[in-house]
């Protein structure tokens, strides 16, 4: 890395202040897992605005969401003194799939979409804007849901690597508890992220900086490994762009 | 208009067919409300793909969405013989609104987030992508939900402005049922988009086809809806353009 925590953090903090001043709101709104990349986020607000301007929201689905995250989100709400909302999604999202096909993943987007729409809604109430939490290595990936955590108005920390944040992480304070639980966005029960990509966030880190730099793979396992992230970039490329418009007139 | 409704219907299936293919999908999923723009969307879907490979979804909530737009919105899927499901959202939305404080604006954004959630729902399970039906006056001004009506994968009507949709639904034989109706997003009781916009259709397009090709206004009164239309442009560019990411490294 060739900036400090202490720089990235003074960066990203005028950008949140910056940003808010210019799109006239009140607050930022930001979802609360118990995970380390919304842990940063709200953070990062909280040292950006003062918890006043800081509104949290910790969206659970019981059935998934391991007990531990409820506790980890409302704890670090709590130690920020920012003000929060709890909804437990669970019945919610069962009454919603007792009209539809069952599917797994489907199942799992739904979810997180459910959650965008609920961050929005309080948004609107509040005058605020949405912070985003995903980190530079899901970005890249693709890693997230179109229109659901993808979907926010800033991405404050989507320009540093998973193993960038948790540095920062480590120098923001943030509980042990949660810079060392391995990461997910929880799908499902007993996902994880490594597993379901099927490579370590410090392989991907590594492998996002070469192809970012140009710097030539150096072994052939390392270049099979790149070969799937790849993949990965090119087929969620969509995921970055403005829906297509059919243009008529140029 | 320069090209005939003809010419933009070919050019519009062409689009469809070629990115309908280029992204793999097997199908394409559309939101049916009963209302021109989606009508003509499902319709030009249905041209370029064979009913077969086009699913539509129709989501009312009865406690807003007139019986009458629900009709119209089976009759079309019947008679273009397209495969649709109908999901009432009434009990759902009411279900969510117990847990949330109340406001006018966001209950309806809301509804439409969830619409959104459930036609990716579908097109998660049938292997599709989603079409949008928004047209270029709303889209313009962005009169749209951000992640909601706004998000999709393709946009086959967003070039053409409202008076133009209308034309080309007359070509290709919406009932008039449908292209007689005012225009409205369903957001609430008695809701149409003109009031809301406090301006007429045609007014709306007269004026952004000015700014489009810097033609100056020629009177007082032109200019003076033109700055209202204006004001929606800029404020709502945000809902054009993807989360903004705090750039740290370049």
């Amino acid at each position: 890395m060739e900036i400090s925590n202490e720089q990235v953090c003074s960066a990203i903090t005028s950008f949140i202040r910056k940003e808010v001043k210019k799109r006239d709101a009140r607050i930022v709104v930001v979802g609360i897992s118990g995970g380390i990349d919304s842990a940063v986020t709200v953070s990062l607000a909280t040292k950006a605005l003062g918890p006043k301007k800081v509104f949290g929201l910790i969206l659970p689905d019981s059935s998934i969401t391991p007990k531990r995250d409820m506790i980890h989100a409302i704890d670090l709400a709590r130690r920020l003194n920012v003000r929060y909302k709890m909804i437990e999604l669970k019945t919610i999202k069962k009454y919603l799939l007792q009209k539809l096909p069952d599917n797994k993943l489907a199942r799992g987007n739904l979810l997180v979409r459910l959650r965008m729409s609920l961050i929005y809604y309080y948004a609107a109430i509040l005058n605020g804007i949405v912070l985003g939490t995903g980190d530079k290595s899901e970005m890249s990936l693709g890693y997230f849901t179109k229109y659901g955590d993808g979907a926010a108005d800033l991405l404050p920390i989507a320009d540093l690597y998973k193993t960038e944040v948790r540095s920062l992480a480590r120098y923001l304070s943030i509980p042990n508890e949660i810079i060392g639980k391995e990461s997910s966005a929880r799908l499902w029960k007993g996902h994880t992220a490594e597993g379901e990509i099927g490579l370590a966030y410090d392989d991907i880190d590594l492998i996002l900086e070469h192809i970012e730099r140009g710097i030539p793979f150096s072994s052939y396992k390392l270049r099979k490994k790149a070969a799937k992230v790849k993949r990965l970039i090119e087929k969620n490329k969509h995921k970055h762009e403005m829906p297509l418009v059919c243009k008529l007139f140029s």
